[in-house]
């Protein structure tokens, strides 16, 4: 298998970009990428989006995408696995790069989520739970981690005070980088105020609809060696994928993010590391919930141990692992299929250095996990830099 | 690179399958292909998958479809390309393989098309053509195809009885299929007596609207050979894919599919091969002209002659180079999703010898071509057996 680097990051300003169709906002972070690796042409694309059929009345973005950028004929797919689709966006370049397919592809992830109103949004959202056992009967995604909070909550005693700090750290993160949706100082009082969405999730429990695209470009590490001499090269070590039942009542524990332990344990088992190893994380914070809970399932804190380890700041830019540096998707936003690359975009950041005021000093492996519905699919890879 | 195998083939029989929800169809054909192969696990599974947002109100198939096989944990990922989802499912699982990331994938494809009514159906599948410069101004794919058919026959002098052989052909492989939607036998007559949907395409040169589901097992060469002592092992040799401008007014030459000209050249430059070495094909002809332009632009025939080849019957079970055999997506059935994989099912059929009546004698080297939209994406693969 031949080693993977990525050698360009590109991302748009995350927001309601209502004045920008859905292949300007992909192009812009492509172009941005492409400029960051210093590459004009590469092999083929990958582009994570869950639901352009739905959100914007479009498939194939493969052909409409690679279009755009000027680059018909390049080869491409696109990759769905709910707001897990930019992560396996991902591994899908790395794959192709490590058989040896293609020597440089532009990984990317997009979603424009508003072109429709809130309710077609939360249909579309929806369709990553399993329709015909929980969405054709009334439940949507605020609800679905809502029950897994309640029972996190009954077996560990975590606090809603806990999950309200989630988002108090992930929104002062966020004022610290320029490409988040929502530059705002959250407080406990003011997450604790907000209106109860699904009890016991408030408003700012929740991350929130966004338009936004990210990008990356990869290629082998021998490559990337010779195209940027000098440049801190940033390996994927590690990759690793699982699934769990869609439906939380096929779930063997509904406290337990069992395909977040499976992708971490195979990512960490193919880099030869563990979590103790890491300097600085991202994770899928669709709700505040879900951020703990992907800390314990990674292995960061023990089981029950993710609200006290919020609660104690040992999360915090500068605590004892740093954990969503970029916000997350609670602040910086949460366009789905974008998000999984977005992710990686700032850990590559994280990784060179480049993070100025939300910069983890001395950070040279990091990990980026995301998620697909209630967890019925997860992706984890770790980086590392020279 | 390790070398690929295709070691298991599974369908459905094709067709309104109303008493049936998408995961079952899905599973009917993943168990055929897992027994097929002798294997009960696998380390991955990869979905083609047009529009199941659109067509069935459910996304995020990687973790519904795993868990209703009672795989859920096993790595998944669905990959669109409209129409040539299935091609780049296999595509995918074939770089697993490659990369050394996974020893045996599950590949699958899958369409539930008539869940919906025609207008919504018909909806869905303009999401294939540039939504916002083609379909919002009213065209839809018949429509599209026609104006194809228009300059090819300007162009080369293409008769719309060339245009009508493709269909009776294609019927008449059908009657051989059990597994094909259509069991009828269709006269040059019955064609052009059909409705006209948009000249110079009549209804009997469209393919149909099809619930179906299709299935491979992939594993190395090397293990091939382990599993099946004495089996014929057919090999991946080539795998090409390409995209060119999605929509008609962008491209170079509307009386040339590129996508599947550079599609097909990739596969052949992998494989070592050309289009004079292959014995059996199945091609795209999603409308009977498709077929006519997806040989020449493989170089089965230069551009021009695929209308005389298929009135010639050089394209015929018994011809020179037997194209459709499995009755192709016109009397087989077009689940927008399955088709790719469902191609590969019948090369390997071919390949192994198991197509009794419709048998195409001593194929040894098969290439399937699968496209998406008016052309905007391809992907061909070539087989061998030893």
């Amino acid at each position: 298998m031949r080693e993977v680097a990525i050698i360009g990051t590109g991302m748009v300003h995350f927001g309601e970009l209502w004045s920008q169709p859905l292949r300007q906002i992909w192009a812009e972070a492509a172009r941005a990428a492409l400029t960051d690796a210093g590459v004009d042409t590469v092999d083929s694309i990958t582009i994570g989006c869950m639901s352009s059929g739905l959100f914007t009345g479009q498939e194939h973005l493969a052909s409409l995408l690679t279009d755009e950028l000027g680059m018909a004929g390049v080869p491409a797919s696109r990759i769905e696995s709910a707001c897990a689709s930019g992560g396996l966006a991902l591994r899908a370049g790395f794959a192709e790069i490590a058989a040896g397919l293609a020597d440089v592809v532009l990984v990317t992830g997009v979603e424009k989520m508003t072109d429709v109103d809130g309710a077609a949004a939360t249909y579309a959202l929806g369709t990553a739970a399993d329709q015909e056992w929980e969405g054709f009967h009334g439940i949507t995604f605020p609800g679905l981690y809502a029950m897994m909070a309640r029972v996190h909550m009954q077996r560990y005693g975590t606090t809603i005070e806990q999950l309200a700090q989630v988002a108090v750290k992930n929104h002062a993160n966020g004022l610290k980088n320029p490409n988040a949706q929502y530059h705002l100082k959250v407080t406990l009082e003011t997450v604790l105020g907000s209106t109860l969405v699904a009890d016991p999730l408030h408003l700012l429990d929740c991350s929130p609809i966004t338009d936004g695209a990210a990008a990356l470009v990869l290629t082998t590490v021998e490559r990337a060696r010779e195209l940027a001499p000098g440049r801190p090269v940033v390996r994927i070590t590690g990759s690793g994928s699982a699934t769990d039942a869609i439906a939380l009542a096929n779930r063997a524990d509904l406290a337990e993010l069992r395909a977040v332990k499976l992708s971490g344990e195979r990512a960490f088992a193919m880099a030869g590391r563990s979590a103790q190893d890491l300097d600085v994380v991202e994770v899928h914070d669709c709700f505040t919930i879900a951020e703990i809970m992907a800390t314990e399932a990674l292995g960061l804190f023990e089981p029950g141990q993710g609200g006290p380890a919020v609660e104690q700041g040992l999360t915090a830019l500068d605590g004892k692992i740093p954990v969503n540096p970029s916000g997350g998707l609670k602040s910086k936003g949460h366009p789905v299929g974008a998000t999984g690359v977005a992710q990686v975009v700032e850990i590559v950041s994280q990784l060179r250095g480049d993070s100025g005021d939300r910069q983890v000093q001395g950070a040279r492996i990091g990990l980026a996990q995301n998620m697909g519905g209630s967890g019925g699919s997860s992706v984890v890879h770790i980086m590392e830099v020279e």
